[in-house]
């Protein structure tokens, strides 16, 4: 087995059919043979299969979803493709900066790369899903790629990278389940003492997601915040009913 | 003016029109503007215009020529792309390497990225007249490109390049001492708790440490999780006083 058959490519809300033939296309130029379809367009042209060029077989074994959750939620780690622009967006790492890091984890682990529809991109809610954010550098004054060149672009740095290294480090990450189990425990003791409300609520837990998402947690590390949370929760509730 | 104004992408005797609007687009997308066509195709369709999706200046602007020879006649480099496959093929670079080492040279020579026709590629002829060869790594299995993802690669790793040195993420770490005081703070309420206690304070306080070191935490995580603290602690110290 190739390291890279633990990378899945999950296109969101795809609009037009060529697109993803063109990204099944470039996928099999850099090695990659997962991809996830959430929502995909109908195709009555069957202008996926032309623009595939060969690399039908991606296509045909694509997996189709209904949500973005449902996609992902046997991979440990979700990364997200995003654009420079807008504010919270701090914590953007490049596609390099990214493929040299997540090659060591993919014989243990298996890591989704998610690209959001044409024009619009990933919404918040797709964002929210995602460990960590990744934008491709392009120029500022024309910045949005075509799907299927930002996906060239990062399966590049992912075959380059894979290359290069036959590091491990055996590490095996929290899976995305684990993870959002333990959002929701911190999420619950934090409003319980006070610290969150409906005004910072969505913003604050967006904060500590990306936060922790920095980190990779592996399932020790979840086992040990799940403990402090608890050990927590038990005077912040009796405080809360005094 | 722009260090990559004076790279031109040529495309010779492309076959579909499409192609030429995408080659546009994400040349755009990558801060480079001069097109030169070798003997392009008729567009009834209008079809690079559709694909170029706004990048219609460049191919407005573009330069149409006969021949390879007339298209490169004013450059003073000229970088043919291939594939690795072939006898005589000795002396390939990287589209990185290339990048690294045309750079510097920008700011007083004006250079030529050819790419050769959908399928075959560059013919012996063109070949002869570029001065260097470069070829995308790619999956021996499926190493041939759509036309413009080979464009897109190569003129994406010019604008790191063109990008690099003066780098700034805009980053700032948490200085030590900001860390020092945030571990004695968690490390109080986790006391406080009965999270910690004698048994387990320091391997405990470790594994956090390296916990929250992995995520290289900046100066508004800091803000954060001491307000996340501080909120905690109040309920704590007064279930530890009852």
């Amino acid at each position: 087995m190739d390291l890279l058959d633990n990378v899945s490519i999950v296109l969101v809300r795809t609009k037009t059919p060529g697109n993803i033939g063109a990204v099944a296309r470039c996928m099999m130029n850099m090695g990659l043979s997962r991809l996830v379809l959430v929502r995909p367009p109908k195709d009555d042209q069957g202008e996926a299969m032309k623009l595939a060029a060969g690399a039908d077989a991606i296509l045909r074994n694509a997996v189709t979803t209904g949500t973005l959750q449902e996609a992902v939620a046997d991979h440990r780690l979700v990364i997200g493709t995003s654009r420079h622009l807008g504010r919270n967006r701090r914590n953007i790492g490049t596609p390099r900066e990214m493929a040299g890091q997540i090659v060591p984890l993919l014989p243990q682990n298996r890591i989704a790369l998610v690209f959001g529809r044409e024009v619009n991109g990933l919404d918040k809610e797709d964002l929210a899903l995602c460990n960590e954010l990744i934008a491709i550098p392009s120029s500022a004054a024309f910045p949005s790629l075509n799907l299927s060149h930002a996906v060239a672009v990062v399966a590049y740095e992912l075959f380059i990278a894979s290359r290069a290294s036959p590091s491990s480090r055996g590490r095996t990450l929290a899976q995305t389940e684990e993870l959002e189990a333990f959002y929701e425990h911190l999420q619950m003791v934090l409003e319980d003492s006070g610290f969150l409300g409906p005004h910072n609520r969505k913003h604050m837990m967006t904060s500590l997601r990306q936060l922790f998402g920095k980190s990779r947690l592996e399932q020790r590390d979840i086992n040990i915040l799940h403990g402090i949370l608890s050990a927590i929760a038990g005077p912040v509730r009796s405080k809360d009913s005094e």
